[in-house]
């Protein structure tokens, strides 16, 4: 961040009045410009025992699978947030159950909030960012293709709690250290 | 947002090759300016049969009563912020226990997160936003009071949950018409 985006002046970084962190000020009209993480919302879009999984068009993880799942937009709810990626991503119309998993990414500052969803009916197929969306018993999950360690990391439990018979909501850190880049450490909250 | 934040140069709003909505984008360099909802995060510190309210020593809604709670900060997880906020403004130490409440609040673009948490030790007090800091038992709430919907909403469902003998996670929208700005519409989503 350079220069103010309400009056173009040259921003710079100070800790502000009544603060306890460094921002981005403007030296001219003195708008701080806070930044947050970033929400991203998704289904695990149910059919029976199968699942939807969409296999990715873009990068990153071309080629790989993942849930259907984006960044929130303004103006709507994480529910619905995470209904229009669906539908985008797997031209799937779903209900929404509840939240099953909530991950914290603070290495790229970001929140995953994927939520169960029943997929209201099989006029599925792929959106513009996918190249191929099918359901998937939990034998044929394609382990070894997944793109993403968070979507991983929440279909292994996804499974594991089926079997015991329920959903809790559930919550982890995924971290990856810039040293090991290609290595991530993932800490999943204790049962509720 | 009027100039780039990267380069300078003005701002028009346009819907980017592959996107489906107007978005901020920088006439000279291209770069795309996303705008997202912001991440509240809080808690609920429980002490045996009691819980922690602040009194607000900000505007808005200075002298009313909420539960500690701020935005999520880069860097952090959910529960680290929920923690952090709950230091910050009532210099309470806390370990988190899990998410009780989900709130989205679509017409301000927040997404509020309420932890319950327990409380380490009574060392507590007014943090820098706070004016008072104390205990509550439920009887004893002052709802006419509370300073904001989303923590009246969470309190309602945390004494009634408590009386049924569970804390399931609890999930609503709260919305305010621009044309009713002194009245809010809650939905509270079905229980799990």
């Amino acid at each position: 961040m350079n220069y103010c985006s309400l009056c173009g002046a040259e921003i710079g970084v100070r800790v502000p009045e009544g603060d306890n962190r460094p921002r981005h000020v403007c030296g001219a009209c003195g708008t701080i410009h806070y930044q947050n993480p970033k929400v991203v919302v998704g289904c695990i879009p149910e059919w029976g025992d199968q699942i939807l999984l969409c296999r990715r068009a873009i990068e990153p993880r071309l080629g790989f699978w993942t849930l259907p799942a984006g960044f929130m937009e303004r103006g709507e709810t994480t529910q619905d947030g995470a209904a229009r990626e669906t539908f985008e991503e797997a031209q799937a119309r779903v209900d929404v159950i509840d939240l099953y998993a909530l991950f914290n990414l603070p290495h790229i500052d970001q929140v995953y909030m994927l939520f169960r969803s029943r997929l209201l009916d099989l006029n599925f197929g792929p959106g513009e960012e996918s190249l191929e969306v099918r359901l998937f018993d939990e034998a044929e999950i394609p382990w070894d293709e997944i793109a993403f360690p968070v979507v991983r990391e929440t279909l292994k439990l996804y499974f594991a709690d089926r079997k015991a018979g329920g959903y809790p909501l559930r919550s982890g850190d995924i971290t990856r250290s810039p040293e090991e880049p290609r290595r991530y450490r993932v800490r999943i909250y204790g049962d509720r």
